[in-house]
């Protein structure tokens, strides 16, 4: 699990209600039922409006991925695959059989299944570059669908403080209660702007981030199997899939993959 | 038909009107026909002048697409394919003539028809692809149209609200009309964020998600078409046409076209 | 001709002097010379700046084009082809020299006699393809001076509105004059927002869809040129040749080229 | 060399102060000395923190290109290029030696002397698209910086009148100088919005302009001289250059170049 | 060291404080905690939400990166492998293991070993490539974390100003108090806006650059080892890695690496 969002939206939430205290504010006075759920259903039902209903359901199921950031074990993997290389040089493809069915990555199970049926090169090589395509479009989809949210919210609160300016105009007899009425109508700007930084655009970007990394990783895995499915030498393999790693995780993924294929 | 545009537009409407009622405002307020007249036709007008005459009553017509939005039905298409693929294997293209004539699918029709007509396989697919290519261009005409109108929308909305506060400053004389008057004023941005935000934009997403869903579809057919033609096996093709399919509705389109080759 | 900017930009411009009217305003309060002149000369003046001198006095004459959107006959052409494509398959190459010479359309005129002339097939495709490139970026250099403008027009107004608030602050001893400065200052901004979304962001989408309309029409021309150039089936001409129009077209188009082949 | 850009910059400039004078300002009383440093300093300040010292100088020295845009003679160039492919398919390439000695533009110069050095075609061509590649690099370099001063200057000013404002704010005391202060707050921005879109964007636009005019240029030259070294038919070489032309200098090209061949 | 980011940024801040002192202000007034702690820690929040926590604290660690700027020496680097490139031809490949050793440049030394060690051409291609994609990808996360900081603080800012206006709004019962807490609301827009452009901004494009220079080198030391692999000639290599050179620098490094070659 990576922390990052859950420490991050924290400490954005810690750093408005501590500055609001000491400026002498009471955090109570911006917890307002109607702005809030003006903010709130409004840019729900508009964000939902722009796409299929499954989208949206979609969408908030990804919140797991977004807070919970489950880590993509590269290293592991490379290690896995360049063993697979060593075995498959030496005993045959069909020997990776069994071994395949302890792999817990599902993508390189289906993979080394493939090679192991005996599919085309090619074929292989297509039906696993559609299934990476067709999980950069799935998560495309649920990353627009929070940008889009952090579009809406401001100007869904701009409505809000329309209105309550509106509503405030209309009712200049009562000079008294304006500063409390103009303060309310501001509210919901407040939580467009607060709603759309702190939460849906942040959401936005770890998922996109996190769709990035584990497409990475798949791309990974597919040279990694038709490497292995070419009979291609495990000492280049390695170097090959090393090279598609981040510079600073280079050296702890060599490490691992090279007492991989000592054990 | 997928609700999610209707549900969404009717919770954001819900969420302004409610809120507007929750803090003692009447929704009748904001119903005044100068700022609404200026705002609607206003955007019509700027959209309608950035296109073609036809291009605006096309958009208008895609108003049922957006709203109603057909369910495309993948699943059943790869089990149709997977069928004809069978079928073709062992009888011969030519068997597919009759079968090809019960196909709803207006683009899975002609492609099989084209195919049964012996179509050289490098022009069916040119045909093919420069169809799906004219249905983005032409699907994406509408997209623009209402993303057009989406960014036009709060721009009329402000030329309104100026043209009030240019009225109110020039008539500072009846001061107590003058909370009335900046209310009226403010009306016009309203209606422009307003539509721009609830109607324009997500009807402009959600004509994009469904052309793109619908193109998908079609490279799909196109995909099953072209490996028909070229006598594929058949467990290799309903494999192929998966791996285009979104991870989440795989299992369920195996299942289906698993069921289809059986029968 | 399309008659879509003429009436878009003439609803909207009467949408805003309705409006006004109905809200007891006096257009003529808003006809000020000052800041008429600064967003209109400014504007003109800033886009003129960022290109060529030519680039602007070509701009101003695809205006032409924006209005009167000559209508593109891509049926008419398709028809035309595919009696080329006939009388070629039947009395070779040659016997077009005549017939090119009624032809309209200067680019299918042009694509004509270079095979006639026998140019070498790839030669012929590089050079319409370059003319078709040329083409697309002298469009998009007027595209780009009006979208300029488009941008400018709302700062320039508020440099003009600026301008005004300063002037009015520095003059805050005659209040009685104040509503009327104000105002007036707020008229640049008025005429920045209404130039920039009535006219020229509207011209510039319409000068980009005429332009991607000739594009495509150039591109249809291009394909078959060469379709008779190979001596291709003047059937499968038309297939290819339809399947480049909008869906909503096919049809109509169709009819009109199995007219022509028929006569 | 062409005027576009100081005309134009001019004529903006004149809009603002007439009509600044035509309203009753003093063009003196925005001639403050702290906005002006602010919004000088600042945006040159984070311009330059955004590249490499040398990023800024050679934007500056960039200046010159912008101001006076020396012009690009292509028909000339396909004059002498024409001229070139016949001279080569007469006398042979070396005979090309001493007539690139009289060329001017060093780009020619150096495709025709590696052609006459017997460069290998495809390296030849490496050599010089490598070239087009880093003349576009470099200028874009240029093009961002003056694009990025464009960007912040606004903010920069907007800087300046926030502090102005905190300045007023602190000092209500003095209600009869509060005009003059706000005023003077106002002018930051007023000088953050006008050199943003009288100065730096229609120079960043009018660079971009330039570098893809000279690009273009530079393919047109790198077409000509493969033609010349495959000894390619002068009259081929000329309509295929003549097709990259925008299609209002053709007709004048097609003339020169015919000239040039028949002398 | 590239003095640009330090400078930039000195100039920028000095610009701000000393035309606030011209302004009678006092610097003091803008160092408030609660905005402060509001802005930056708000802008670190939302900022670490949007990535792995791991991108956060590798941005951080750049942060030297664009305040150093280590020079890349594209030219002692073309010197070099023109060198190498001389001696691979008189000598064989084996005669460079040594010279490698001393390579201070890691991708060069990697590429010359892989060179030595008799990698397959086309794996020695594709391993050095998918290293530069590699770079790319990783600096391309650090860019976008001050890219996101930049768009974040300014709504942060005016979250922390529309908090404080809320404050201010509903304690209107003591008026000479007003002035102030305004200008304090006003403070937290000041360090929002001021932030983003001073300091992520400029950061972010100052990282973009120095990639883009890096990913640059690396890709003229993999064409330089490819053409040593192939045996070129040291002549056409010079040729070619000097065309890869911004105009500017080429003159300068086509010394040097003569020079190399003549010692």
């Amino acid at each position: 699990m990576d922390p990052g969002t859950l420490i991050g939206i924290g400490l954005a939430l810690g750093a408005v209600f501590v500055s609001m205290i000491m400026e002498g504010g009471n955090p109570a006075s911006i917890i307002l039922p109607p702005p809030l759920m003006l903010v709130f259903l409004g840019t729900f039902g508009v964000a939902m409006a722009g796409g299929k209903l499954k989208d949206f359901t979609g969408a908030m199921a990804s919140l797991k991925t977004a807070f919970l950031a489950a880590p993509v074990a590269d290293d592991e993997t490379i290690a896995n695959i360049v063993t697979f290389a060593d075995k498959a040089r030496r005993e045959g493809l069909l020997a990776l059989e069994e071994a395949a069915r302890s792999v817990e990555d599902p993508f390189l199970r289906k993979g080394i299944e493939l090679a192991v049926d005996g599919t085309d090169p090619d074929e292989l090589r297509e039906i696993l570059e559609a299934e990476i395509a067709s999980k950069k479009a799935a998560d495309k989809v649920s990353v627009k669908m929070f940008n889009d949210m952090g579009a809406y919210g401001p100007t869904i609160g701009i409505i809000g403080t329309v209105l309550g300016l509106i509503h405030v105009l209309e009712n200049l007899s009562e000079p008294d209660k304006l500063g409390h009425l103009i303060a309310g109508a501001f509210v919901a700007t407040l939580w467009g702007v607060l709603s759309a930084n702190v939460f849906w655009f942040p959401i936005s970007k770890k998922l996109d981030r996190m769709a990035s990394v584990e497409a990475k990783h798949m791309e990974l895995v597919l040279e990694g199997v038709t490497s292995i499915q070419a009979g291609a030498n495990p000492r280049v393999v390695e170097q090959k899939l090393l090279s598609f790693l981040p510079p600073a995780e280079r050296a702890a993924a060599a490490e691992a993959a090279g007492e991989a294929q000592a054990a």
